[in-house]
């Protein structure tokens, strides 16, 4: 690991409250709050049942910048009725994110077992164009995040960060670009080359954290802590920021481990794990 | 699935000895024959503990193709000491090799969490460079095996088939080329070129299949049958025998269930799918 963070410095530190799920989102601000995080990503799930009015108004007033709502995306499928559905879904993710004041939702594009990932990439770029207009009136950035490829059989045609650069190019606007997640991009031989055009192109809108643990006991539930895997996080962090990124450094942690501990100690490890590892 | 097999032709096909781990080599010999498989991969715990002149005797006599042994490579270590005993390990398996009866080898070429993956790759360039002259003395052909990103962590830091024709086309040696395996990269968008080099440059030296569930329950160990998850496995192979591949298709399945199921109704399985799906 290089040139890690040499100081407690939290004015960039993000967390997901996918992160920290067993906690109800106002508790989540509260014990992120006390623990000087003055950031977090709002998961929809997180949403579900409340006054979103309200719940914007409590990350107000603790002071906490809202850096994304996660997620839009889920394009693809054999059905041209969810595929509608799947568009109807974005909009109203947009409108969400309007909402509870998130400027920018993160997009899993989606992938249909059925048919090839060429087909649902073309189903991707018509999603996208279909909810462009919508994103652009309500102010809302789209970001593309490719996904690791051991996610291309449901979850994403869009596996690598050249595809997703590819796609952000292909609309060339600025109400579309990318996030990048070390845990999908960080095996890539082309990772510093695409993460330079990726800023060069203005298309660099997050930067997501966590690491890959060895073994992995979980395709989906077993991320790492920073520094507890094989990611070499202060390399990417290093060219991503050399592009000239000044956005947040968000944890996003699915752990089926983490999420049975105690939720305060984990805040306090992230925040730990962040200042050595990151 | 486009094109597949349209008739009951057991040719080409070729049952690698995991794919049927629960049963000793001498029965897998005696059951793929009667049920008209005429080619095996040998795993090497498979050999352990066995007289290897009886077991290939007994392949003999029972008209049986030994197509490649399973496995060299894992070269890389942050252990000098380790990586010298890899390359010892990878010459006695040439050994085992030509004692067997198999003109190849298949390398998994390992990766180390502790290092980069670049590292890796240099120290598996330094592992090739040591074995190539007793594989090209001993007549074994080495076949690099592109793994899929998700095993970069601890098993190959060589993770697409570009990765592959790179490496192999840097020896630039008839003894060194590459085996495809659709699980590994069916993901990959630059595939249909990149097995196009393949063939070009000499390299095609063997094609695996299997398929990818959806979900996937497990990182290692939960393959499916051909026609069970969502490669598109007759366009990959349409896509290899276009250069010129005339060789097996060998059925490589890690899978917890069917290693727990019966082995005889899983042989005639195997063949039943590779018929419809292949």
């Amino acid at each position: 690991m290089k040139n890690p963070l040499s100081q407690s410095n939290l004015s960039r530190l993000c967390i997901h409250t996918a992160t920290t799920k067993p906690l109800p989102i106002e508790e989540a601000v509260k014990i992120y709050s006390e623990h000087g995080v003055r950031a977090m990503t709002v998961w929809r799930d997180a949403l579900q049942g409340k006054n979103v009015n309200e719940v914007k108004k409590l990350i107000e007033q603790y002071n906490i910048k809202v850096v994304s709502l996660c997620r839009g995306g889920f394009f693809p499928s054999v059905s041209v009725v969810k595929r509608k559905q799947a568009i109807d879904d974005n909009i109203q993710a947009i409108d969400e994110a309007a909402s509870i004041g998130a400027p920018m939702i993160v997009l899993v594009c989606g992938a249909e077992p059925r048919q090839s990932l060429e087909t649902s990439r073309s189903q991707i770029k018509a999603g996208l164009e279909a909810i462009l207009p919508v994103a652009e009136q309500k102010k809302i950035k789209l970001a593309i995040e490719p996904l690791h490829p051991m996610y291309a059989d449901d979850r994403s045609a869009i596996n690598t960060l050249k595809q997703a650069n590819d796609m952000a190019e292909y609309f060339d606007s600025p109400w579309i670009g990318v996030a990048i997640d070390v845990y999908h991009v960080w095996w890539d031989p082309d990772l510093e080359d695409e993460i330079k055009r990726c800023g060069a192109h203005g298309n660099l809108f997050a930067f997501h954290i966590c690491d890959w643990k060895v073994p992995t006991g979980h395709i989906l539930f077993d991320r790492g802590l920073m520094g507890e895997g094989c990611i070499d996080i202060p390399q990417i962090r290093g060219w991503v920021e050399q592009t000239g990124f000044d956005g947040f450094h968000e944890v996003e942690i699915f752990s089926e481990k983490y999420w049975q501990s105690d939720q305060v100690e984990f805040i306090k490890n992230i925040i730990e794990a962040y200042n050595k590892f990151t």
